[in-house]
């Protein structure tokens, strides 16, 4: 995984984002601490130029309106056209009609190198794509020792029926195509008390494969490394008085400040 | 207060915000600080649904535009439809046309639980309301000693009218319904150089509500002493070299460390 | 320059910023860290009236789309009008033609006080606006100690012919008018690993020549001293575990503390 850092730093590469105004700040500042290069753009007569001149191009439902699903997929299309790399994060898929059908329009509409969620948004997708055969739709909401290898099985098959690399976040982290599945154990249950450190891994994820076209899968789930080990490294950073908004500096800060050492003797990961 | 404080810990209220994308990012971490979950959307499509899943919606006009202005009220109607905890902050109310008026009609179609502003925005609502007999449109411009009694009975009398809780906050902050007014001497005025310490109250607010549905005044003041007290706390954590931007996030981690103790022994109000 | 920082803190200009969703929250925080007072807002049936209450007027093009183009494009007219500062923020021309094409059509339509971006977004709209005797398009990419005279040349002719000071800013700044030009040496490198130091000084540059207008072109000079020495300060205060999150905040914090003597000491600039 060294390697794949290496390569961010060494490459640069520039990453268009269509995300939510929420986090949106938090994902430039994490792209240029990783060693990548953030350009934001939603304008449906701006996104295919911007997404020609970039590398990567990272889609984030988290804010979607009327104006940016168009956005995305000229932009989805025109990066497909181009063969770069294409992330989908579905922000709250699952959670309304508006985004669970925009979600699954866009894979079914755009190839997608990558599908990074929670549990329920990827299992909202999976039922909801129409295409539910050999996808086990009662895997568990959570991914835990107990529910761990069910889970392994339904990612790698979903994986397998969209061919994408599906990444599925939480306590366990899971990446996976359809033949092998990084399992990670990095992270601190408190990144759930900032907002944003899943459109933040988003937009780094589409930065480390961009920079490593010969390895994705491995690049993707060394960005999950990554970002847990930098909340691991953040909050052994942290002084008494402080909480989560400085915490969420401290774990930016801490993804500024890695290298190839301390990510690979931090990873903790097993192949499944 | 200390039973509010501990009521949103213990019950995590998930609050759907249609906010301003100055202050969002604030928003959503202070509302994570003190014990809620936020999810913010805007799209005339997506509101309703999400409204749904939530307990409190928090509807802020600080960038208002054409697209927005419909899904607030799409929003607010549905939330009291389903008798959810409705707040509006007016922000800019008197500045400009479009902000006065949108906030007026917010007012007339919705039925808002509260509404917070400061004393030049509640003005504004109060005498473009049509409805301002028994309203003393001479109130002064700023809620000081000398003019406390003249505010108070302003403050009850807008709450009455609107069946609103009504929030001015200040130097000294009012949080009235029609018969009881909290007058509360918390708070710090550098506070006043962070952008958004009025838009994250008013997030906090919505989560403090909703989670005290049987005492919704004593809530809407405990989440205007918490801000104060977080800023008074966040304040005395200051070193030499921070300014302004640290100090935003010293408060919000303030707000993440409180309990229901320091609440109660920092808490500085009077009923009257 | 003293003079400049004192009078912004004495008189407390009201920027109306016109910008990206990305950096805003920055931009208004240094806002208020200057001494200056920042509000947002971009829907056409609200930048009128905004802008009339403020003192100068800040567009930035880093996140336009169709609704905000024409806000730009009438607010820039209302401030003309009204004889008000108003400053362009070409971010991005050159990256795709709708930013090129905006930005044209902005300086086009509006006189601008001043136009401030880095060299290749100044080269853009110096070759783009189909006035370009006496430009020299062969301009060096960078500004440095090598291609300084050419640059500073380039500088001078293209204030001269859109009667505007023209800001380049990079690794050397320049700051001038048809005759004069300030060639400013403070900053970090590591600036460049912070989102948004670039928009952070347009607004911030709006509240000093709004501050100071009978010497424009030494305020707006004097603006991208303090965001330079700010940079210097800033990383003088940086922990050892501290990257580029928490050099933003450390960067507005030291502007938020800056006084004239300290600006007067660090300013490190020539003029030509």
């Amino acid at each position: 995984m060294k390697k794949c850092l290496e390569n961010v730093r060494k490459n640069v590469p520039l990453v268009h984002n269509i995300t939510n105004y929420v986090t949106v700040n938090d994902v430039a500042n994490v792209l240029l601490a990783c060693g990548g290069s953030p350009i934001m753009s939603d304008d449906i007569r701006d996104v295919e130029d911007i997404t020609t001149i970039c590398g990567g191009l990272n889609i984030n439902i988290g804010t979607l309106n009327q104006n940016t699903i168009p956005a995305m997929l000229l932009a989805g299309k025109k990066a497909n056209a181009l063969k770069h790399v294409v992330l989908l994060d579905p922000v709250g898929a699952g959670a309304s009609r508006l985004r669970t059908e925009t979600a699954l329009q866009l894979i079914r509409e755009i190839q997608f190198d990558v599908i990074r969620g929670n549990i329920s948004e990827i299992k909202t997708l999976a039922s909801g794509s129409g295409n539910t055969k050999g996808v086990d739709a009662d895997v568990a909401d959570a991914v835990t020792e107990e529910t761990l290898e069910q889970a392994i099985a339904f990612v790698k098959t979903f994986a397998k029926q969209t061919g994408s690399i599906i990444a599925v976040t939480g306590a366990i982290d899971l990446v996976a195509d359809g033949n092998t599945c990084y399992v990670i154990r990095n992270g601190r249950p408190e990144m759930g008390k900032i907002t944003g450190t899943g459109c933040q891994l988003s937009g780094m994820m589409t930065a480390y494969v961009t920079a490593n076209p010969e390895d994705k899968l491995k690049a993707a789930a060394a960005a999950v490394v990554v970002m847990g080990l930098g909340g691991e490294i953040g909050y052994a950073n942290m002084q008494p008085a402080d909480g989560n908004s400085t915490y969420r500096n401290r774990i930016i800060d801490a993804i500024y400040n890695m290298d190839g050492e301390t990510l690979e003797q931090g990873a903790k990961y097993e192949i499944r």
